[in-house]
């Protein structure tokens, strides 16, 4: 087994971006017509990557846990985004250049200018600068900010940009603006200066039917179709909390001025979990499985001073510590972290962050985000909150339609009150149209009181007074008596703990941290996908398109077919080593060589992508091998123990 | 194996809806809110039950044919549907209430007065009524529709609706319009006249970006993202052609008066195949395969004579006989009809049905529906269209993008041709600024025209007029030469042939053709899902939730998985009757019993949902039967001759 060198060149983004579009992973939509910023069509590549990241995170949350699968419409009229806050509030603040009229975001702004000052000091400083975003496909904009900034900075300011970063997330509209004028922030496009921000609400508007009278929105989450639909959920559950509904579906998001790639798009598919439980018990009945899992966090005490420094510690600490609020939001973010490593992640770039508290979505009590590096820095990839009652609260008390949970209490409640009794023919006979008044008003009366009441009639008639009128009120009149209840059943608001994965985010993150280039040579880019998320699992390669081959490329392909094993067969018209060296691009693990060996002798080659080792066997011991490499019950190591090397001379292009 | 009568008793649709909502197939969306037309959310039995449809799907087509997959967006800017002719052509004519301004969709209004006449005078002439739509959840149309057409009509006015029914799609507005008139149409909810029809634009348009000047819409066919990526997509096939691309995903149409549950929906998912393939030759690789397939069609011709009458017939002779245009269309019905077989479609409530000139698709040839019977007459669920040449060509004008193959030719083509040949210099000289008019005037000649100018040039100076003015040309100014020319690349615009699917209408017709009640007890329902659409194929029932039987529960559901056979416990606390009636109405196929045996003598009872017979055995071989059950490789035959009846009472409830 070889030994592979996978950093011996720097990462090239550029090179990165050239192989994603020659494989068509993804590409700008409508590029024939000249693109819409922020929309990415999937080709086969990525979306076979896609549908494998997808069935891998079936496979981990929901059929794992049991969750209740959703598939609600994107379509929603207005009034239920108003009632959830998003009319109001899902919105960003953007500012407009003075002079051409270009809109950018606030925060974006503010964050691209201080960073290209601190890399133009460190450079004027002799320092190497700072991996700053770099966007390729944008020179212009990334020359003109390195150009401007290419000067060395007074101390206390260096200091004060660096505050202000970490506190980025923190700010408002105003602060921003604030910020603006006290950095002389301007368009790095223009060097024109910039205006005040605005709110600008970031769901898509259309109208629903053919009057035009009902407006409706795309949505921006698909976590309002889990809530609208809880009472039915419930019941599929048969009453019993807690559960967890899941979704996976397209959401919209007209953002202000997308640049990043698939790190910030208008349409994008997500993978979202509302796991409801009991407010006053969000213990996680599995929370031991997962309780040593050590991960690297952020909390939002650390960032309000101005500081970036991660801790590493086991979630059972971290929940022990109160850092992390309770078990299931602790669980969570352990599931994440194994879900990410699974499909292929590096966890040395992976960290979870917390909210700082004006950051925080407007349902949110509390939140982590797991933020994956990449070449632009830190970006969020998960969100997992706690939305507390909120959605289920505000859109009960629109509809009026109870969003609870109604639980048999194994030990009723018993309590004893003071409750008064009328006579009310006497009652009314006696005050007429007062007598409504007197009973409204004692009713109101909190137990002290009553007990003063009860008190005064024990000793025979006493006065009320109400509103100025004194009332005479007799024992026969009214009684007070201690009454017992007993409550079987407990009826509250279930909390929402919400994980909610941006999966274009995963898999452009899984992209940059699987992408290196042979040490031999730099043109030569792999993708170490492994198995579970490769798009193709297995390549069957036979020498040429001879006919002879056919029997057995049927063979092959249909016995890795039985086994579960995704395969392609390239017979195309180039040399094996160029038919390879394509699928390192696309992250193929495997490939088997049907040769004349394979025709006389029914052996074939094994090769192994990272390595390009290549083993020999008898077909069905190199399918068996491969069947468990790519099930993950082998590793390679393993399989170079099953099949000897093969030294036979193959071209390598 | 006991045999099962599933028609004791006749189809209820009201009993199935019942069903389908107290078990969460799928609900109204936006439910508390008072809903909106044309919105359902999938709960977790209809997801899953899609998703394994899906699955079927891309298993079927994708992997079988090798299709390119592609997720492109849905967010489309205009420009893009005004090239395709959606914004000018994508249009239903809607009618209007002239009193109250309820808005209707011109065909379904004359559809259903007219068919409710027909109904009305078969009750008057004491015939049957037909099965005419029926509309359970609008019964107050029903009633009127009923009550203002029971009334016996003339012979010859029977026979002029039957012959307008039976062309009703080929009808343009102001026809459908000039129907409403002659027959006297109008509301049937206020019995009020309609205005003329007008067209109404079915796509949702939205606005792209903050600053609110780029329209665009939601995709109502996910077709156009496979046309723009042409190009990309041919260049991943290595430039070969045919090639297919599909895609699954979300579409949307802003429907005018949607009433027909899951059958007319504003948003639904799709999944659609884009061949691509040479013009001069739509034969199909594969065609021998599937040539002997029997189908029923309707053709055009057979509708436009006013006629419903289908034919049965093989796709071989079909297509010999010219019914069906060719080969690859052809392959794609046969192809679509084994799909909905193995889904468990019903082939008896299953035609192919030609689309009239005036009925087609704006961007159509030619077109067969598969359409599917069920409780509202026949519903269209699949398009297989030959789109032609027309997206890549409109695409491909409007942008200069070429979206076309060129081929290298095995034989190169040698063509001769008549050149003229300018001594420009000396042309330039003599005629000064004229010089260009009168080379282009020679280029534009045809062959007969230039081999006449030889002729002449052949016995000296010869004259050309232009515009009035005749120039003097000499042999000296000009030649002309017999050329050969070599074409080695055909370059040419491939067709399209697009099978499309709408997957709700699909889902909804599997459970109306699987539902039926027990001949002993109308209420209970049972789905006779196939297992592999099936949302769960096997349900573990422990005796009750006590704890002795965890350990056994839980190696049977790890086998199982292990086996690759979904499986869910239910451990709620009803007797076992309760638990497989209600599995019965979530189409679960089998269920396995977990007892005080099983933990004594490790057995194990397996019971088939249709029949309820209960088989015996150990619980490794009950696990291995199950297992070839579900994976289709035997039937319940077979398994009872494996397993033994098992007598033991059990409580049905």
């Amino acid at each position: 087994m070889s030994t592979v060198n996978k950093t011996a060149h720097p990462f090239d983004k550029g090179r990165l971006e050239a192989l994603l579009s020659r494989r068509f992973f993804y590409a700008p939509a409508f590029e024939i017509y000249g693109g819409v910023a922020g929309l990415y069509d999937y080709g086969p590549s990525g979306s076979s990557l896609q549908a494998n990241i997808i069935a891998e995170w079936r496979k981990h949350f929901i059929i794992e846990e049991g969750m209740l699968e959703l598939d609600t419409t994107v379509i929603t009229p207005a009034s239920v985004f108003e009632t959830s806050g998003h009319v109001a509030r899902f919105a960003d603040w953007m500012v407009k250049d003075v002079k051409t009229g270009d809109v950018i975001r606030a925060d974006h702004l503010v964050k691209n200018v201080l960073e290209g000052r601190l890399a133009g000091d460190k450079e004027a400083r002799g320092q190497a600068a700072a991996p700053v975003k770099e966007d390729e496909k944008d020179k212009k904009k990334k020359k003109k900010m390195a150009k401007g900034a290419a000067v060395q900075l007074a101390d206390d300011v260096v200091k004060s940009y660096e505050v202000t970063l970490a506190q980025l997330d923190n700010f408002s509209g105003p602060e921003l603006g604030e910020l603006c004028r006290k950095f002389d922030i301007r368009n790095p496009d223009t060097d024109n200066e910039v205006t005040e921000p605005q709110e600008f609400n970031l769901m898509f508007a259309s109208s629903i039917g053919p009057t035009g009278q009902h407006p409706g929105y795309l949505r921006p989450e698909t976590a309002q179709g889990h809530f609208l639909n809880f009472s039915r959920l419930l019941d599929y559950n048969n009453g019993r909390i807690p559960f967890a509904s899941a979704q996976i579906g397209r959401s919209f998001r007209n953002e202000i001025s997308p640049r990043a790639g698939l790190l910030r798009v208008r349409e994008f598919t997500m993978a979202e979990i509302e796991h409801f439980v009991d407010p006053e018990d969000k213990s996680h009945p599995r929370f031991k499985e997962i309780r040593e899992v050590v991960l690297v966090l952020l909390d939002r005490h650390v960032q309000a001073s101005g500081n970036t420094t991660t801790i590493k510690m086991s979630i059972g600490e971290a929940v022990e510590k109160g850092i992390i609020a309770n078990e299931t939001l602790a669980y969570f973010m352990a599931r994440i972290y194994l879900f990410l490593l699974k499909i292929g992640i590096n966890p040395d770039r992976l960290r979870f962050r917390q909210h700082m508290a004006n950051e925080m979505a407007h349902y949110a009590t509390d939140c982590w985000d797991a933020e994956v590096h990449n070449s632009t820095g830190w970006t969020e990839c998960i969100g997992c909150a706690d939305r507390a009652a909120y959605d289920l609260t505000v859109h009960s008390a629109k509809t009026g339609h109870p969003l609870v949970v109604r639980e048999a209490l194994k030990q009723p409640i018993i309590t004893e009150k003071e409750m008064p009794e009328f006579n009310k023919k006497v009652l009314g006979k006696t005050f007429k149209q007062d007598a409504g008044l007197i009973q409204k008003h004692v009713e109101s009366l909190d137990e002290k009181a009553l007990l003063k009441l009860k008190d005064e009639l024990a000793k025979g008639s006493t006065s009320i007074t109400i509103d100025g009128k004194t009332f005479e009120i007799s024992p026969e009149l009214l009684r007070v008596e201690r009454r017992t209840f007993k409550q079987s059943v407990r009826e509250y608001t279930p909390n929402v703990i919400e994980p909610s994965f941006g999966l274009g985010r995963i898999l452009y993150m899984l992209l940059e941290h699987t992408y290196w280039s042979r040490e031999q040579d730099v043109e030569r880019g792999v993708l170490s996908l492994p198995p579970v998320v490769a798009p193709t699992k297995v390549l069957i390669v036979p020498l040429s398109a001879k006919e002879e081959f056919d029997p057995l490329v049927r063979e092959v392909s249909s016995k890795l077919r039985r086994s579960g094993v995704f395969s392609r067969v390239d017979d195309s018209n180039t040399s094996i080593g160029k038919r390879y060296a394509r699928n390192d691009e696309l992250g193929t693990p495997y490939g088997v060589t049907i040769d004349f060996a394979s025709v006389q002798n029914r052996t074939m080659t094994l090769r192994e992508r990272d390595t390009m080792d290549q083993r020999i066997g008898s077909i069905d011991e190199v399918i068996a091998t491969v069947t468990d490499l790519v099930e993950g019950n082998i590793d390679w190591a393993e399989a170079c123990r099953r099949l000897p090397a093969y030294d036979g001379v193959q071209a390598i292009d």
